[in-house]
């Protein structure tokens, strides 16, 4: 029992160490989940978050975030938001707010820019290349436009037992202008509740909303469920639930941690791979897979 | 137990006697629920909704919505759209999608008249003249500009036990560009499971979504309590974790109906009314009143 970190996907393994040395070094948790998140922003290399994301179906990268503090449930959002190097210091500013929590469009950027954040055009090479691979893909392959879809999700437990959960995204590849998905949308992309812990998601935004995924696990965690029991409960009951009613259920991810450092993750996907780092430990990646977990 | 329909607010009074009758001749809560909101959209006398909705900061009037069909979860959602005369069938549109069902700003309206949807001006001078009234107020009398935020939220059942719940709103007064209340936001807003019921909500959007308290209050029906009991329930427990944390809580009024027809609201403001019509009945206003429901 003591600070923990836990974020979607591998790519998130950098920012993870990151936080938990800050968390380690008696940090706390704002810093950590949004140091985190930071570094995988900033990395061109992800074409599904921050600088260097997939843009949108006109060509633009507009991106989402959200940042939710347990300790006072002040929650920020942000989507659609072009030219701001760090969607997640926009949704923690936005969260300290009382009125005007969740901007979007112009007007994020407009208050981006008064709160002295950076500004970036968000496109690269690489990921105008992707895109235009990804195009001609569709085209020729008749595949789904609608593939890449892997947020950084992050949640965090300090030694002052704040709970923070955060994350950041650029959607859908070939989303239309304007659209959101889970990510900025507090209960179903991300929750947290000092009291009891948080959660985060990644998969179909879509699919992921029709539950509120993360506040239904969080709940569960409130219940007393263990932080694995009650993310496989939250992912088994919305898929099934989507797959009575809908024949099928898009991609669900869940990770989650309680207000001791106790995670839990679960996946209704192939794989999902994601990173853990408790006290007295390093951190490490993990994966789901066929609805077990297996440590790398 | 039968089909029914209750919505927030006396200005739904008009638009619930005409889903009500509706559903009275068989019709099906979709058509209910968007005539009822229609109805409050199309209504210049109300500022805080559809045409004539008050503008925001910078004077233009934006407008957000939400819509959920409760037998497929199926689930639309707008927000910061301009120029579009009836924002719910916006979100209805967006429900029948499988991706891209969350659309703001431009994005939003390029949809709308994609679909055919109509195209209108929704500045009416009396919302200007408000709008110029109020800012007045507010910089003679140190007002908090935040003070309208009466959204129409509507849930209903049919005969066919299909549940559906929606919201519409010009959101908070003064908020700023591209700012989005819980009205768009799902489990926030509104809910709706055709296997339990729907709710919706309204008041400070800012503080209904820290609890996402119509997934709540719908899960707690889920549980098996009455909906008056949900309400209560889902709304107390809002307002002490809010007052707990933050020391104060925002506005929050929640009403709601269970498939079977039967209905429940609560509120922790000072005064909330409310309108309902259930097989057997006419519509009919109520209040909640020191936390005492009324008929009026």
């Amino acid at each position: 029992m003591g600070w923990g970190i836990i974020s979607t996907w591998e790519m998130a393994h950098e920012g993870t160490k990151k936080g938990a040395s800050i968390l380690k070094n008696g940090g706390k948790a704002p810093e950590a989940v949004t140091e985190a998140i930071k570094e995988v922003e900033n990395n061109p290399e992800y074409v599904s978050v921050g600088f260097g994301g997939l843009p949108n179906e006109n060509g633009d990268v507009e991106l989402d975030a959200g940042y939710m503090n347990g300790d006072t449930l002040s929650a920020g959002m942000t989507g659609a938001v072009k030219n701001i190097k760090n969607p997640v210091i926009l949704a923690k500013n936005l969260s300290e707010e009382r009125f005007n929590i969740f901007l979007t469009g112009k007007g994020a950027e407009k208050y981006a820019l008064e709160k002295g954040l950076e500004k970036r055009n968000m496109l690269t090479e690489k990921s105008e290349n992707e895109y235009k691979r990804r195009v001609e893909d569709v085209s020729k392959k008749l595949l789904s436009p609608y593939e890449g879809h892997d947020t950084v999700g992050v949640v965090a437990v300090d030694n002052f037992s704040t709970v923070i959960a955060a994350t950041s995204t650029s959607g859908l590849f070939m989303k239309k202008e304007g659209r959101l998905g889970d990510s900025p949308v507090i209960g179903s992309g991300f929750y947290a509740d000092s009291d009891t812990g948080g959660a985060v998601a990644t998969g179909l935004g879509e699919d992921l909303m029709k539950g509120c995924i993360s506040y239904e696990t969080v709940r569960l965690m409130k219940e007393g469920k263990k932080p694995q029991e009650a993310a496989e409960i939250a992912v088994k009951n919305l898929d099934k639930k989507l797959t009575d009613k809908r024949g099928k259920s898009g991609d669900i991810s869940v990770v989650c941690m309680n207000r001791y450092g106790e995670w839990g993750a679960f996946s209704n996907t192939r794989e999902f791979k994601f990173v853990v780092c408790c006290e007295g430990k390093e951190p490490e990646i993990y994966k789901i897979e066929d609805y077990k977990v297996i440590k790398i």
